[in-house]
């Protein structure tokens, strides 16, 4: 697998010499998955300058993507292997549980193709990506946006303007990869935050697939209460639920891939709540609570971004480097070229 | 206390009688407590064209009033002894923790006066107001209106603009005083719901005091990821968290009086999670609950209002017929003169 995986990059070495890419010519980018994510990156690249197609299984979704102009097919090998004739950079934007049939096609019809993801997760997606051995090409992102609504009519080219893209700096990325990825997201508008997988797989646990978890046992709770507690219910509830409405299996593809982080995450918020359930019984207190959750919404109101100037991709130690400032709130707002 | 009670309602009926109140003429409002709620109720109801005037405990909340042309004064005997002269309902809108104080002024210095309130718990309130003998001129109130800001600075005279408003109607509620508190309700913008203390703190736990705990649980949560984790936290997140900001004071004021209620949804909430967690831990599966609580917000997004119209208060066994409307989603957004 590794003789492989290092033909493939030493392929694309020859391919990206082939096709010189200028300021004025921005490379091809190729989309699989025109659903909210997958959809709005294809409107965002091109309005951003980017030859883009796209492929889309539901045919809904492909005459939904077409009747607005955009260049959405349903035959995925078509979609490939115009990918693989032009370097494009190949965008998996489906949900966890699809991306491995598609990693199967890209294998087969484009393996020496940059290859990038918008998935929810990374530590699955890495392994995915290494079992059909094109781990050498792909550097992972997620753009840390959406909304409730799901699907092509929902799609928008400013989904990504001052989101968070996070793009993965894992010790095997490769540099020009990464760098590729980074542009398309801030050309889409997005704040690109580098990032390890694990160190994503448990950010993500903590700050969206735990308010997925607690919007839902919240709008149980409140259902629990019938028509009474729903007609008093205002802002708290409406806000604190809203990603409830998202659907149940968008919800479930979103959060079980992460089963490990999202684990350890709510084993610590049971206890948090089992602590402040009986502070409150004994005490008639929800002091601790109270205080440390204010001081936590706090420094997520302060949280401080501050631009990576003096790292470069394919410097020594870049992927650690890359990392680490992530870590310390450092982002690239720009590229240079 | 109970001949003092009756004695208390018998020369009410004279009060009202020698200040006959029409259409024209809206009865006069004295709001004890001018932060967000209280000062927002002075600016709807002089709005809405009632004689209004207020205290406030803090010199800063009495001139910020003062300043922006209202009648507010630091001097808690002098607002209560005009409102004695003139009939006013009495409007306690402090936090819980400091109801019994002024129910204590209001024994001494106005106990013939209507009395509502607008805290966020309605039991702890019906019995502070029976302690003081104040038990038959009091209707409770609860606008379900509020942000994370708090102070004369944040009022709003359209804060209950469509804002649900619980009225009381326990078996002790006064016809009268029922029809007083709901008709101020409605001019300030609200829909009443009528319903009864233990209904409404059991409601309001699940759907007001419980989202307080897990938006504090996750703010703690996340911050738990430092810098990274916040770092790419967005929508979600945000939403989630908003309550979280709130001062912690407010927020303990506003929840702990209603610990039996909210121990009993806590118990239940932090089952659900710990079903959730087993279930994803065992099968990698949050079908359950993520089916539950998609229900659940589509419960709350479909539940349906309905105007009340056959219920006079003062009919017989009034109280109860309208216990149960407000259990149905029956609501007042007009009353009869």
């Amino acid at each position: 697998m590794a003789a492989t995986v290092v033909g493939l990059s030493l392929n694309v070495v020859v391919v990206c010499q082939s096709v010189p890419v200028t300021r004025d010519q921005k490379p091809p980018v190729c989309v699989l998955g025109a659903g909210l994510i997958g959809g709005s990156l294809l409107r965002a690249a091109r309005a951003a300058g980017y030859p883009a197609w796209g492929y889309n299984r539901s045919q809904a979704g492909v005459r939904a993507a077409t009747a607005d102009g955009y260049d959405v097919t349903g035959d995925l090998a078509a979609a490939l292997t115009r990918a693989a004739e032009s370097d494009a950079l190949i965008v998996v934007a489906v949900p966890m549980p699809a991306v491995d049939h598609l990693l199967g096609a890209v294998e087969t019809l484009a393996p020496d193709c940059a290859l990038t993801d918008v998935v929810s997760v990374k530590g699955p997606v890495v392994r995915a990506v290494r079992a059909h051995g094109l781990g050498k090409r792909y550097v992972g992102g997620h753009p840390m946006a959406g909304t409730s609504e799901s699907g092509w009519s929902a799609t928008d080219s400013e989904l990504f303007r001052n989101a968070v893209w996070t793009v993965g700096a894992d010790d095997d990325a490769h540099a020009r990869v990464w760098t590729r990825v980074a542009r398309l997201a801030v050309d889409c508008g997005a704040v690109v935050v580098p990032v390890g997988a694990e160190d994503h797989d448990r950010a993500v646990a903590r700050i969206s697939h735990l308010p997925h978890v607690l919007a839902e046992a919240l709008a149980v709770a409140g259902s629990g209460g019938g028509t009474l507690a729903l007609g008093l219910a205002a802002g708290s509830f409406r806000d604190g639920t809203r990603v409830a409405g998202t659907a149940p299996d968008l919800v479930r593809a979103i959060c079980e891939p992460n089963r490990d982080a999202l684990l350890e995450v709510l084993d610590d918020t049971i206890a948090v709540l089992t602590a402040a359930r009986d502070d409150l019984r004994a005490h008639g207190s929800l002091a601790k609570l109270v205080e440390a959750g204010h001081d936590g919404r706090a420094a997520f109101d302060t949280v401080r971004r501050w631009e990576i100037t003096d790292i470069r991709p394919g410097d020594h130690d870049w992927q650690a480097r890359l990392r680490d400032a992530g870590r310390r709130g450092g982002v690239f707002t720009t590229l240079r070229t």
